[in-house]
Protein backbone atom coordinates (compact mmCIF):
# COMPACT_ATOMS: atom_id res chain seq x y z
CA UNK A 1 0.00 0.00 0.00
CA UNK A 2 1.15 3.54 -1.07
CA UNK A 3 1.85 5.83 2.54
CA UNK A 4 0.66 9.22 2.08
CA UNK A 5 4.08 10.70 2.12
CA UNK A 6 5.39 8.61 -1.02
CA UNK A 7 1.76 10.16 -2.40
CA UNK A 8 2.70 13.65 -1.23
CA UNK A 9 5.97 13.31 -2.40
CA UNK A 10 4.89 12.47 -5.96
CA UNK A 11 2.14 14.71 -6.75
CA UNK A 12 2.84 17.74 -4.36
CA UNK A 13 5.65 18.62 -6.40
CA UNK A 14 3.66 17.81 -10.07
CA UNK A 15 1.37 20.57 -9.26
CA UNK A 16 3.92 23.00 -8.22
CA UNK A 17 5.73 22.87 -11.34
CA UNK A 18 2.63 23.13 -13.30
CA UNK A 19 1.80 26.04 -11.69
CA UNK A 20 5.28 27.51 -12.11
CA UNK A 21 5.28 26.82 -15.59
CA UNK A 22 1.79 28.34 -16.33
CA UNK A 23 2.80 31.13 -15.36
CA UNK A 24 5.96 31.22 -17.49
CA UNK A 25 3.76 30.92 -20.04
CA UNK A 26 1.96 34.18 -19.97
CA UNK A 27 2.41 36.81 -22.13
CA UNK A 28 2.10 40.08 -19.27
CA UNK A 29 3.76 42.18 -17.70
CA UNK A 30 6.86 41.11 -15.59
CA UNK A 31 5.46 42.57 -12.06
CA UNK A 32 1.97 40.89 -12.89
CA UNK A 33 3.50 37.40 -13.42
CA UNK A 34 5.94 37.60 -10.29
CA UNK A 35 3.03 38.84 -7.97
CA UNK A 36 1.20 35.59 -9.20
CA UNK A 37 3.67 33.68 -9.19
CA UNK A 38 5.42 34.58 -5.71
CA UNK A 39 1.88 33.39 -4.05
CA UNK A 40 1.49 30.49 -5.93
CA UNK A 41 5.17 29.52 -4.58
CA UNK A 42 4.13 30.74 -1.24
CA UNK A 43 3.65 26.54 0.02
CA UNK A 44 0.99 25.51 1.78
CA UNK A 45 -0.02 21.79 2.27
CA UNK A 46 -1.46 21.88 -1.37
CA UNK A 47 -4.59 19.65 -0.13
CA UNK A 48 -6.84 20.84 -2.52
CA UNK A 49 -4.70 19.28 -5.42
CA UNK A 50 -4.00 16.15 -3.28
CA UNK A 51 -7.91 15.73 -2.76
CA UNK A 52 -8.05 15.45 -6.84
CA UNK A 53 -5.43 13.48 -7.32
CA UNK A 54 -6.22 10.79 -4.66
CA UNK A 55 -9.74 10.43 -5.66
CA UNK A 56 -8.52 10.03 -9.28
CA UNK A 57 -6.43 7.08 -7.36
CA UNK A 58 -9.11 5.99 -5.63
CA UNK A 59 -10.60 4.86 -9.34
CA UNK A 60 -7.58 3.63 -10.30
CA UNK A 61 -6.92 6.66 -12.80
CA UNK A 62 -3.23 8.13 -13.29
CA UNK A 63 -3.54 11.03 -10.85
CA UNK A 64 -2.06 12.70 -13.46
CA UNK A 65 -4.87 13.32 -15.67
CA UNK A 66 -5.82 15.80 -13.41
CA UNK A 67 -2.69 17.66 -13.38
CA UNK A 68 -4.26 20.52 -14.80
CA UNK A 69 -7.73 21.04 -12.86
CA UNK A 70 -5.25 20.75 -9.62
CA UNK A 71 -3.46 23.45 -10.88
CA UNK A 72 -6.64 25.36 -11.73
CA UNK A 73 -8.20 25.15 -8.16
CA UNK A 74 -4.99 26.46 -6.70
CA UNK A 75 -4.78 29.36 -8.51
CA UNK A 76 -8.19 29.84 -7.58
CA UNK A 77 -7.72 28.80 -3.82
CA UNK A 78 -4.43 31.28 -4.50
CA UNK A 79 -6.18 34.03 -5.93
CA UNK A 80 -8.67 34.16 -2.56
CA UNK A 81 -5.84 34.15 -0.35
CA UNK A 82 -4.90 37.01 -2.15
CA UNK A 83 -7.59 39.05 -1.52
CA UNK A 84 -8.60 37.57 1.72
CA UNK A 85 -5.16 39.03 2.82
CA UNK A 86 -6.13 42.90 1.49
CA UNK A 87 -6.51 45.59 3.85
CA UNK A 88 -10.06 46.11 3.17
CA UNK A 89 -10.30 42.97 4.18
CA UNK A 90 -8.43 40.65 7.07
CA UNK A 91 -5.76 43.40 6.93
CA UNK A 92 -2.70 40.59 6.95
CA UNK A 93 0.92 41.35 6.68
CA UNK A 94 1.85 37.59 6.90
CA UNK A 95 0.56 34.12 5.12
CA UNK A 96 2.94 31.29 6.33
CA UNK A 97 5.26 32.85 8.22
CA UNK A 98 5.68 34.93 4.07
CA UNK A 99 4.64 38.83 3.80
CA UNK A 100 1.14 38.74 2.18
CA UNK A 101 1.05 39.52 -1.72
CA UNK A 102 0.03 43.67 -1.04
CA UNK A 103 3.28 44.27 1.15
CA UNK A 104 5.64 42.97 -1.68
CA UNK A 105 3.91 44.16 -4.10
CA UNK A 106 1.61 46.94 -3.74
CA UNK A 107 -2.53 46.66 -3.29
CA UNK A 108 -3.15 47.35 -6.81
CA UNK A 109 -1.14 44.89 -8.44
CA UNK A 110 -2.21 42.31 -5.41
CA UNK A 111 -5.78 42.88 -6.37
CA UNK A 112 -4.94 42.10 -10.29
CA UNK A 113 -2.65 39.35 -9.45
CA UNK A 114 -6.02 37.73 -7.84
CA UNK A 115 -8.30 39.16 -10.72
CA UNK A 116 -5.61 36.96 -13.24
CA UNK A 117 -4.92 33.75 -11.24
CA UNK A 118 -9.30 33.20 -11.14
CA UNK A 119 -9.13 34.26 -14.99
CA UNK A 120 -6.39 31.76 -15.87
CA UNK A 121 -7.68 29.21 -13.88
CA UNK A 122 -11.01 28.68 -16.28
CA UNK A 123 -8.55 28.52 -19.11
CA UNK A 124 -6.78 25.62 -17.26
CA UNK A 125 -9.86 23.68 -17.48
CA UNK A 126 -10.79 25.01 -20.70
CA UNK A 127 -7.53 23.39 -22.45
CA UNK A 128 -7.59 20.35 -20.57
CA UNK A 129 -6.45 18.07 -23.61
CA UNK A 130 -9.24 15.77 -25.12
CA UNK A 131 -7.89 12.63 -24.27
CA UNK A 132 -8.39 13.08 -20.75
CA UNK A 133 -11.11 15.38 -21.12
CA UNK A 134 -14.70 15.13 -22.99
CA UNK A 135 -15.65 19.16 -24.16
CA UNK A 136 -19.35 17.99 -21.95
CA UNK A 137 -16.99 16.69 -19.01
CA UNK A 138 -15.02 20.10 -19.50
CA UNK A 139 -18.32 22.32 -19.17
CA UNK A 140 -19.21 20.49 -16.33
CA UNK A 141 -15.75 20.78 -14.84
CA UNK A 142 -15.87 25.15 -15.25
CA UNK A 143 -20.05 25.41 -14.54
CA UNK A 144 -18.96 23.73 -10.97
CA UNK A 145 -15.82 25.42 -10.54
CA UNK A 146 -17.69 29.22 -11.23
CA UNK A 147 -20.75 27.61 -8.30
CA UNK A 148 -17.87 26.41 -5.98
CA UNK A 149 -15.68 29.33 -5.78
CA UNK A 150 -18.40 32.30 -7.17
CA UNK A 151 -21.52 33.89 -5.14
CA UNK A 152 -22.80 31.08 -4.74
CA UNK A 153 -19.91 29.82 -2.97
CA UNK A 154 -17.02 30.92 -1.95
CA UNK A 155 -17.36 34.69 -2.26
CA UNK A 156 -20.17 34.21 -0.95
CA UNK A 157 -19.14 32.60 1.92
CA UNK A 158 -16.38 35.77 2.53
CA UNK A 159 -19.79 38.17 2.16
CA UNK A 160 -20.73 36.08 5.26
CA UNK A 161 -17.72 35.83 7.27
CA UNK A 162 -17.72 39.53 7.49
CA UNK A 163 -21.14 40.42 7.79
CA UNK A 164 -20.21 37.92 10.84
CA UNK A 165 -17.64 39.47 12.65
CA UNK A 166 -18.07 40.85 16.20
CA UNK A 167 -21.51 39.22 16.02
CA UNK A 168 -22.48 36.44 18.38
CA UNK A 169 -23.39 33.57 15.75
CA UNK A 170 -25.49 30.80 15.76
CA UNK A 171 -23.45 27.09 14.69
CA UNK A 172 -26.05 27.06 11.56
CA UNK A 173 -24.26 30.65 10.31
CA UNK A 174 -20.82 29.40 11.76
CA UNK A 175 -21.54 26.33 9.45
CA UNK A 176 -23.12 28.45 6.31
CA UNK A 177 -20.02 30.49 6.02
CA UNK A 178 -17.34 27.81 6.08
CA UNK A 179 -18.90 25.25 4.21
CA UNK A 180 -19.03 27.57 1.57
CA UNK A 181 -15.91 29.68 2.20
CA UNK A 182 -13.73 26.59 2.81
CA UNK A 183 -16.17 23.75 2.07
CA UNK A 184 -17.27 24.40 -1.77
CA UNK A 185 -13.75 24.51 -2.87
CA UNK A 186 -12.54 21.59 -1.18
CA UNK A 187 -15.53 19.29 -2.13
CA UNK A 188 -15.07 20.55 -5.40
CA UNK A 189 -11.28 19.16 -5.34
CA UNK A 190 -13.04 15.73 -4.82
CA UNK A 191 -15.78 16.07 -7.37
CA UNK A 192 -13.55 17.49 -10.67
CA UNK A 193 -11.45 14.15 -9.89
CA UNK A 194 -14.71 11.97 -10.14
CA UNK A 195 -15.67 13.98 -13.28
CA UNK A 196 -12.64 13.39 -14.75
CA UNK A 197 -12.83 9.43 -13.58
CA UNK A 198 -16.63 9.28 -15.44
CA UNK A 199 -18.07 8.14 -12.01
CA UNK A 200 -21.60 7.26 -11.57
CA UNK A 201 -24.04 9.36 -9.93
CA UNK A 202 -24.28 7.70 -6.90
CA UNK A 203 -20.58 7.69 -6.22
CA UNK A 204 -20.33 10.98 -6.71
CA UNK A 205 -22.84 11.59 -3.84
CA UNK A 206 -20.89 9.60 -1.90
CA UNK A 207 -18.30 11.37 -2.32
CA UNK A 208 -19.87 15.08 -1.76
CA UNK A 209 -21.17 13.68 1.54
CA UNK A 210 -17.31 12.70 2.18
CA UNK A 211 -15.99 15.62 1.32
CA UNK A 212 -18.48 18.01 3.24
CA UNK A 213 -17.78 15.87 6.45
CA UNK A 214 -13.98 16.67 5.32
CA UNK A 215 -14.58 20.60 4.46
CA UNK A 216 -16.15 21.30 8.01
CA UNK A 217 -13.42 19.26 9.83
CA UNK A 218 -10.57 21.61 8.21
CA UNK A 219 -12.15 24.51 9.12
CA UNK A 220 -12.75 22.95 13.09
CA UNK A 221 -9.35 22.01 13.10
CA UNK A 222 -8.17 26.00 11.58
CA UNK A 223 -10.28 27.25 14.88
CA UNK A 224 -8.28 24.63 17.09
CA UNK A 225 -4.52 25.75 15.74
CA UNK A 226 -5.76 29.11 15.77
CA UNK A 227 -6.13 28.76 19.73
CA UNK A 228 -3.42 26.08 20.36
CA UNK A 229 -0.94 25.76 17.10
CA UNK A 230 2.68 28.19 17.94
CA UNK A 231 3.25 30.87 15.29
CA UNK A 232 6.03 28.64 13.64
CA UNK A 233 2.87 25.99 12.90
CA UNK A 234 0.29 28.34 11.53
CA UNK A 235 2.37 31.34 10.16
CA UNK A 236 0.56 34.16 11.65
CA UNK A 237 -0.19 35.11 15.26
CA UNK A 238 -1.70 33.01 17.75
CA UNK A 239 -5.46 33.70 18.76
CA UNK A 240 -5.70 36.07 16.00
CA UNK A 241 -9.49 34.85 15.59
CA UNK A 242 -10.29 36.00 19.11
CA UNK A 243 -8.42 39.05 18.67
CA UNK A 244 -10.51 39.66 15.55
CA UNK A 245 -13.85 39.21 16.84
CA UNK A 246 -14.74 36.46 15.09
CA UNK A 247 -17.40 33.27 16.10
CA UNK A 248 -15.11 30.35 16.24
CA UNK A 249 -16.28 26.66 16.42
CA UNK A 250 -14.78 26.77 20.18
CA UNK A 251 -16.36 30.05 20.91
CA UNK A 252 -19.33 28.24 20.21
CA UNK A 253 -19.16 24.54 21.49
CA UNK A 254 -16.01 24.95 23.65
CA UNK A 255 -12.64 23.81 22.80
CA UNK A 256 -13.54 20.02 24.05
CA UNK A 257 -16.48 20.83 22.08
CA UNK A 258 -15.27 21.39 18.89
CA UNK A 259 -12.93 18.89 19.02
CA UNK A 260 -15.77 16.25 20.02
CA UNK A 261 -17.46 17.85 16.48
CA UNK A 262 -13.87 17.65 14.23
CA UNK A 263 -13.67 13.38 15.21
CA UNK A 264 -17.29 13.48 14.42
CA UNK A 265 -16.77 14.93 11.28
CA UNK A 266 -13.71 12.69 10.59
CA UNK A 267 -15.14 9.81 11.51
CA UNK A 268 -18.64 10.03 9.45
CA UNK A 269 -16.11 11.15 6.51
CA UNK A 270 -14.54 7.90 6.48
CA UNK A 271 -17.75 5.79 6.86
CA UNK A 272 -19.02 7.35 4.00
CA UNK A 273 -15.70 6.24 2.37
CA UNK A 274 -16.25 2.97 2.96
CA UNK A 275 -19.41 2.39 1.25
CA UNK A 276 -17.96 3.71 -1.82
CA UNK A 277 -16.15 0.04 -2.62
CA UNK A 278 -12.87 2.67 -4.19
CA UNK A 279 -9.58 1.82 -3.59
CA UNK A 280 -9.74 4.70 -0.94
CA UNK A 281 -6.50 4.34 1.35
CA UNK A 282 -4.89 7.91 0.01
CA UNK A 283 -8.28 9.36 1.15
CA UNK A 284 -8.21 8.34 4.12
CA UNK A 285 -4.77 9.09 4.93
CA UNK A 286 -5.68 12.88 3.75
CA UNK A 287 -9.02 12.61 5.96
CA UNK A 288 -6.66 11.60 9.02
CA UNK A 289 -4.05 14.39 8.53
CA UNK A 290 -6.87 16.91 8.38
CA UNK A 291 -8.21 15.94 11.73
CA UNK A 292 -4.50 15.82 13.10
CA UNK A 293 -3.06 18.68 10.94
CA UNK A 294 -0.32 20.91 12.83
CA UNK A 295 -0.24 23.64 9.74
CA UNK B 1 -32.79 49.09 -43.35
CA UNK B 2 -33.01 49.22 -39.65
CA UNK B 3 -31.69 52.32 -37.57
CA UNK B 4 -28.96 51.65 -34.86
CA UNK B 5 -31.62 53.55 -32.67
CA UNK B 6 -33.78 51.19 -33.18
CA UNK B 7 -31.81 48.28 -32.72
CA UNK B 8 -30.30 49.29 -29.84
CA UNK B 9 -33.77 50.25 -28.52
CA UNK B 10 -34.66 46.47 -28.81
CA UNK B 11 -31.78 44.99 -27.79
CA UNK B 12 -29.74 46.80 -24.75
CA UNK B 13 -32.78 46.19 -22.71
CA UNK B 14 -32.94 42.68 -23.22
CA UNK B 15 -29.30 42.52 -22.07
CA UNK B 16 -30.21 44.50 -18.84
CA UNK B 17 -33.21 42.56 -18.20
CA UNK B 18 -31.10 39.67 -18.33
CA UNK B 19 -28.32 40.78 -16.23
CA UNK B 20 -30.66 41.74 -13.67
CA UNK B 21 -31.99 37.71 -13.80
CA UNK B 22 -29.15 36.68 -13.63
CA UNK B 23 -28.28 38.13 -10.05
CA UNK B 24 -31.82 37.66 -9.07
CA UNK B 25 -31.41 34.14 -9.70
CA UNK B 26 -27.84 33.50 -7.23
CA UNK B 27 -28.64 31.98 -4.07
CA UNK B 28 -25.95 34.39 -1.93
CA UNK B 29 -26.02 37.11 0.66
CA UNK B 30 -28.00 39.84 0.07
CA UNK B 31 -25.39 42.84 0.38
CA UNK B 32 -23.31 40.92 -2.15
CA UNK B 33 -26.17 40.42 -5.11
CA UNK B 34 -26.80 44.43 -4.51
CA UNK B 35 -23.33 45.11 -4.97
CA UNK B 36 -23.23 43.39 -8.20
CA UNK B 37 -26.47 44.83 -9.49
CA UNK B 38 -25.86 48.45 -8.47
CA UNK B 39 -22.39 48.34 -10.62
CA UNK B 40 -24.73 46.37 -13.31
CA UNK B 41 -27.20 48.62 -13.38
CA UNK B 42 -25.10 51.80 -13.43
CA UNK B 43 -25.89 52.23 -16.99
CA UNK B 44 -23.56 52.64 -19.48
CA UNK B 45 -23.86 52.09 -23.80
CA UNK B 46 -23.68 48.47 -23.45
CA UNK B 47 -21.44 48.98 -26.04
CA UNK B 48 -19.78 45.38 -26.01
CA UNK B 49 -22.88 43.43 -26.07
CA UNK B 50 -24.74 45.34 -28.78
CA UNK B 51 -21.44 44.91 -31.00
CA UNK B 52 -21.92 41.00 -30.08
CA UNK B 53 -25.59 41.10 -31.17
CA UNK B 54 -24.69 43.31 -33.97
CA UNK B 55 -21.82 40.93 -35.21
CA UNK B 56 -24.66 38.16 -35.42
CA UNK B 57 -27.18 40.37 -37.13
CA UNK B 58 -24.22 40.71 -40.15
CA UNK B 59 -24.29 36.85 -40.09
CA UNK B 60 -27.72 36.85 -40.22
CA UNK B 61 -28.58 34.92 -37.34
CA UNK B 62 -30.47 35.86 -34.13
CA UNK B 63 -28.95 38.62 -32.04
CA UNK B 64 -30.67 36.70 -29.21
CA UNK B 65 -28.75 34.35 -29.44
CA UNK B 66 -25.85 35.34 -27.93
CA UNK B 67 -27.62 36.82 -25.06
CA UNK B 68 -26.26 35.12 -22.58
CA UNK B 69 -22.63 35.43 -23.92
CA UNK B 70 -23.41 39.67 -24.05
CA UNK B 71 -24.44 39.41 -20.14
CA UNK B 72 -21.53 37.66 -19.38
CA UNK B 73 -18.87 39.94 -21.72
CA UNK B 74 -21.16 42.81 -19.47
CA UNK B 75 -20.45 41.15 -16.14
CA UNK B 76 -16.48 40.96 -16.75
CA UNK B 77 -16.22 44.72 -18.25
CA UNK B 78 -18.11 45.70 -14.99
CA UNK B 79 -15.73 43.67 -12.45
CA UNK B 80 -13.16 45.56 -14.30
CA UNK B 81 -14.70 48.68 -13.56
CA UNK B 82 -15.22 48.08 -9.83
CA UNK B 83 -11.94 46.96 -9.35
CA UNK B 84 -10.69 50.29 -11.33
CA UNK B 85 -12.03 52.49 -9.53
CA UNK B 86 -11.04 51.37 -6.40
CA UNK B 87 -8.76 53.45 -3.98
CA UNK B 88 -5.60 51.71 -4.47
CA UNK B 89 -6.17 51.71 -8.12
CA UNK B 90 -7.78 54.71 -9.65
CA UNK B 91 -9.52 55.92 -6.55
CA UNK B 92 -12.49 57.41 -8.41
CA UNK B 93 -15.62 58.54 -6.84
CA UNK B 94 -17.78 58.65 -9.17
CA UNK B 95 -18.60 56.40 -11.91
CA UNK B 96 -21.38 57.86 -15.10
CA UNK B 97 -22.22 60.35 -12.44
CA UNK B 98 -23.08 57.99 -9.71
CA UNK B 99 -21.06 57.14 -6.64
CA UNK B 100 -18.72 54.08 -7.55
CA UNK B 101 -19.28 50.62 -5.83
CA UNK B 102 -16.82 50.79 -2.98
CA UNK B 103 -18.14 54.40 -2.13
CA UNK B 104 -21.75 52.46 -1.13
CA UNK B 105 -20.75 49.12 -0.23
CA UNK B 106 -17.28 49.10 1.14
CA UNK B 107 -14.04 48.24 -0.53
CA UNK B 108 -14.31 44.66 0.93
CA UNK B 109 -17.54 44.12 -1.22
CA UNK B 110 -16.85 46.06 -3.92
CA UNK B 111 -13.71 43.43 -4.47
CA UNK B 112 -15.73 40.35 -3.62
CA UNK B 113 -18.66 41.86 -5.99
CA UNK B 114 -15.97 42.17 -8.74
CA UNK B 115 -14.65 38.78 -7.95
CA UNK B 116 -18.20 36.93 -8.26
CA UNK B 117 -19.26 39.19 -11.39
CA UNK B 118 -16.03 37.66 -13.08
CA UNK B 119 -16.17 34.08 -11.85
CA UNK B 120 -20.19 33.82 -12.94
CA UNK B 121 -19.12 34.96 -16.35
CA UNK B 122 -18.04 31.85 -17.08
CA UNK B 123 -21.00 29.80 -15.67
CA UNK B 124 -23.24 31.95 -17.83
CA UNK B 125 -20.76 30.69 -21.57
CA UNK B 126 -20.83 27.50 -19.80
CA UNK B 127 -24.58 27.09 -19.19
CA UNK B 128 -25.60 28.41 -22.80
CA UNK B 129 -28.26 25.71 -24.31
CA UNK B 130 -27.07 23.17 -26.18
CA UNK B 131 -29.32 24.32 -29.43
CA UNK B 132 -27.66 27.47 -29.48
CA UNK B 133 -24.00 26.42 -29.22
CA UNK B 134 -21.86 23.15 -29.16
CA UNK B 135 -19.50 22.22 -26.24
CA UNK B 136 -16.91 22.75 -28.18
CA UNK B 137 -17.96 26.45 -29.22
CA UNK B 138 -18.75 27.48 -25.90
CA UNK B 139 -15.07 25.76 -24.61
CA UNK B 140 -13.56 27.92 -27.60
CA UNK B 141 -15.64 31.17 -26.21
CA UNK B 142 -14.86 30.11 -22.63
CA UNK B 143 -10.96 30.23 -23.38
CA UNK B 144 -10.96 33.33 -25.61
CA UNK B 145 -12.74 35.40 -22.51
CA UNK B 146 -10.49 34.36 -20.11
CA UNK B 147 -7.59 35.36 -22.75
CA UNK B 148 -8.90 38.44 -23.46
CA UNK B 149 -9.66 39.40 -19.44
CA UNK B 150 -7.08 37.73 -18.04
CA UNK B 151 -2.80 38.54 -17.26
CA UNK B 152 -2.77 38.05 -21.61
CA UNK B 153 -5.45 40.87 -21.71
CA UNK B 154 -7.33 43.23 -19.65
CA UNK B 155 -5.82 42.67 -16.52
CA UNK B 156 -2.24 42.71 -18.20
CA UNK B 157 -3.04 46.21 -20.06
CA UNK B 158 -4.41 47.68 -16.42
CA UNK B 159 -0.67 46.56 -15.36
CA UNK B 160 1.03 48.21 -17.94
CA UNK B 161 -1.41 51.42 -17.41
CA UNK B 162 -0.59 51.97 -13.64
CA UNK B 163 3.37 51.29 -14.51
CA UNK B 164 3.14 53.95 -16.99
CA UNK B 165 1.51 56.21 -14.82
CA UNK B 166 3.82 59.82 -14.34
CA UNK B 167 5.94 58.48 -17.42
CA UNK B 168 5.97 59.76 -21.17
CA UNK B 169 5.00 56.76 -22.75
CA UNK B 170 5.82 55.89 -26.72
CA UNK B 171 3.01 55.54 -28.81
CA UNK B 172 3.59 52.01 -28.98
CA UNK B 173 3.84 51.32 -24.87
CA UNK B 174 0.36 53.17 -25.36
CA UNK B 175 -0.89 51.16 -27.66
CA UNK B 176 -0.23 48.42 -25.96
CA UNK B 177 -2.18 49.09 -22.81
CA UNK B 178 -5.51 50.02 -24.95
CA UNK B 179 -5.33 46.87 -26.97
CA UNK B 180 -4.85 44.87 -23.77
CA UNK B 181 -6.86 47.22 -20.98
CA UNK B 182 -9.62 47.89 -23.69
CA UNK B 183 -9.62 46.52 -26.73
CA UNK B 184 -9.29 42.96 -26.27
CA UNK B 185 -12.98 42.66 -24.68
CA UNK B 186 -14.16 44.78 -27.24
CA UNK B 187 -12.46 42.49 -29.73
CA UNK B 188 -13.91 39.69 -27.82
CA UNK B 189 -17.57 41.05 -28.16
CA UNK B 190 -17.05 40.96 -32.07
CA UNK B 191 -15.16 37.01 -31.92
CA UNK B 192 -17.99 35.55 -29.64
CA UNK B 193 -20.64 36.65 -32.44
CA UNK B 194 -18.71 35.14 -35.18
CA UNK B 195 -17.87 32.28 -33.34
CA UNK B 196 -21.88 31.32 -32.66
CA UNK B 197 -22.48 32.17 -36.19
CA UNK B 198 -20.05 29.74 -36.83
CA UNK B 199 -17.72 32.07 -39.07
CA UNK B 200 -14.85 30.94 -41.49
CA UNK B 201 -11.59 31.57 -40.12
CA UNK B 202 -11.24 34.59 -43.13
CA UNK B 203 -14.31 36.10 -42.01
CA UNK B 204 -13.17 35.85 -38.19
CA UNK B 205 -9.57 37.39 -39.21
CA UNK B 206 -11.19 39.91 -40.85
CA UNK B 207 -13.73 40.69 -37.97
CA UNK B 208 -10.44 40.81 -35.78
CA UNK B 209 -9.23 43.82 -37.84
CA UNK B 210 -12.19 45.69 -37.65
CA UNK B 211 -12.50 45.17 -33.72
CA UNK B 212 -8.64 46.22 -33.63
CA UNK B 213 -9.40 49.58 -35.57
CA UNK B 214 -12.64 50.44 -33.41
CA UNK B 215 -10.83 49.24 -29.98
CA UNK B 216 -8.14 51.83 -30.51
CA UNK B 217 -10.69 54.51 -31.56
CA UNK B 218 -12.84 54.06 -28.82
CA UNK B 219 -9.99 54.98 -26.53
CA UNK B 220 -8.68 57.95 -28.68
CA UNK B 221 -12.68 58.91 -28.32
CA UNK B 222 -12.02 58.08 -24.71
CA UNK B 223 -9.10 60.59 -24.13
CA UNK B 224 -10.52 63.25 -26.63
CA UNK B 225 -13.80 63.18 -24.52
CA UNK B 226 -11.33 63.57 -21.50
CA UNK B 227 -10.03 66.84 -22.59
CA UNK B 228 -13.69 68.66 -24.47
CA UNK B 229 -16.44 66.75 -23.10
CA UNK B 230 -18.46 68.21 -20.04
CA UNK B 231 -18.73 66.60 -17.03
CA UNK B 232 -22.59 65.85 -17.13
CA UNK B 233 -21.46 63.94 -20.99
CA UNK B 234 -18.56 61.95 -19.12
CA UNK B 235 -19.59 61.38 -15.27
CA UNK B 236 -16.37 62.73 -13.87
CA UNK B 237 -14.14 65.58 -13.83
CA UNK B 238 -12.67 67.27 -17.33
CA UNK B 239 -9.27 66.65 -17.76
CA UNK B 240 -8.89 63.94 -15.16
CA UNK B 241 -6.36 62.20 -17.31
CA UNK B 242 -3.91 65.42 -16.86
CA UNK B 243 -3.88 65.65 -13.83
CA UNK B 244 -3.42 61.68 -13.50
CA UNK B 245 -0.31 62.57 -14.92
CA UNK B 246 -1.46 60.23 -17.79
CA UNK B 247 0.17 59.70 -21.21
CA UNK B 248 -2.57 59.72 -23.70
CA UNK B 249 -3.04 60.04 -27.11
CA UNK B 250 -3.82 63.76 -27.14
CA UNK B 251 -0.77 64.55 -24.64
CA UNK B 252 0.88 62.20 -27.47
CA UNK B 253 -0.24 63.48 -31.06
CA UNK B 254 -1.79 66.60 -29.86
CA UNK B 255 -5.39 67.09 -30.04
CA UNK B 256 -5.21 67.77 -33.67
CA UNK B 257 -3.08 64.43 -34.34
CA UNK B 258 -5.64 62.31 -32.22
CA UNK B 259 -8.27 63.11 -33.69
CA UNK B 260 -6.53 62.53 -37.17
CA UNK B 261 -6.09 59.13 -35.69
CA UNK B 262 -9.27 58.44 -34.53
CA UNK B 263 -10.02 59.18 -37.87
CA UNK B 264 -7.41 56.94 -39.68
CA UNK B 265 -8.96 53.85 -37.41
CA UNK B 266 -12.82 54.55 -37.84
CA UNK B 267 -12.06 54.50 -41.99
CA UNK B 268 -10.15 51.68 -41.43
CA UNK B 269 -12.66 49.91 -39.22
CA UNK B 270 -15.32 50.45 -42.39
CA UNK B 271 -12.65 49.14 -44.79
CA UNK B 272 -12.16 46.13 -43.08
CA UNK B 273 -15.99 45.51 -43.02
CA UNK B 274 -16.66 46.14 -46.40
CA UNK B 275 -14.75 42.80 -47.37
CA UNK B 276 -16.83 40.68 -45.10
CA UNK B 277 -19.55 40.47 -47.49
CA UNK B 278 -22.10 40.63 -44.65
CA UNK B 279 -25.00 41.91 -43.58
CA UNK B 280 -22.57 45.26 -41.66
CA UNK B 281 -24.78 48.20 -41.31
CA UNK B 282 -25.51 48.11 -37.89
CA UNK B 283 -21.84 47.13 -37.33
CA UNK B 284 -20.78 50.04 -39.92
CA UNK B 285 -23.74 52.88 -37.39
CA UNK B 286 -21.56 51.50 -34.02
CA UNK B 287 -18.69 52.09 -35.78
CA UNK B 288 -19.87 55.89 -36.41
CA UNK B 289 -21.13 56.16 -33.17
CA UNK B 290 -17.76 54.87 -31.27
CA UNK B 291 -15.96 57.86 -33.43
CA UNK B 292 -18.45 60.51 -32.27
CA UNK B 293 -19.66 59.59 -29.07
CA UNK B 294 -20.04 62.41 -26.31
CA UNK B 295 -19.99 59.83 -23.44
Amino acid sequence: MKSLDQFINQYKPLVESRLKSAIAELEAPKALKDSMLYSLEAGGKRIRPLLLFATLEAFKCKPEIGLDAAAAIEMVHTYSLIHDDLPSMDDDDLRRGKPTNHKIYGEATAILAGDALLTHSFKMIGNISPETASADTKLVLINKLSEASGAEGMVGGQVADMEGEGKQLSLKELEYIHINKTGRLLTYSVLAGAELAEASEQVKDKLQVFAYHIGLAFQIRDDILDLEGTVEQIGKPVGSDTDNDKSTYPSLLTLEGAKKALQNHIDHAKQELVTTNLNTSILEQITDLIGLRTS
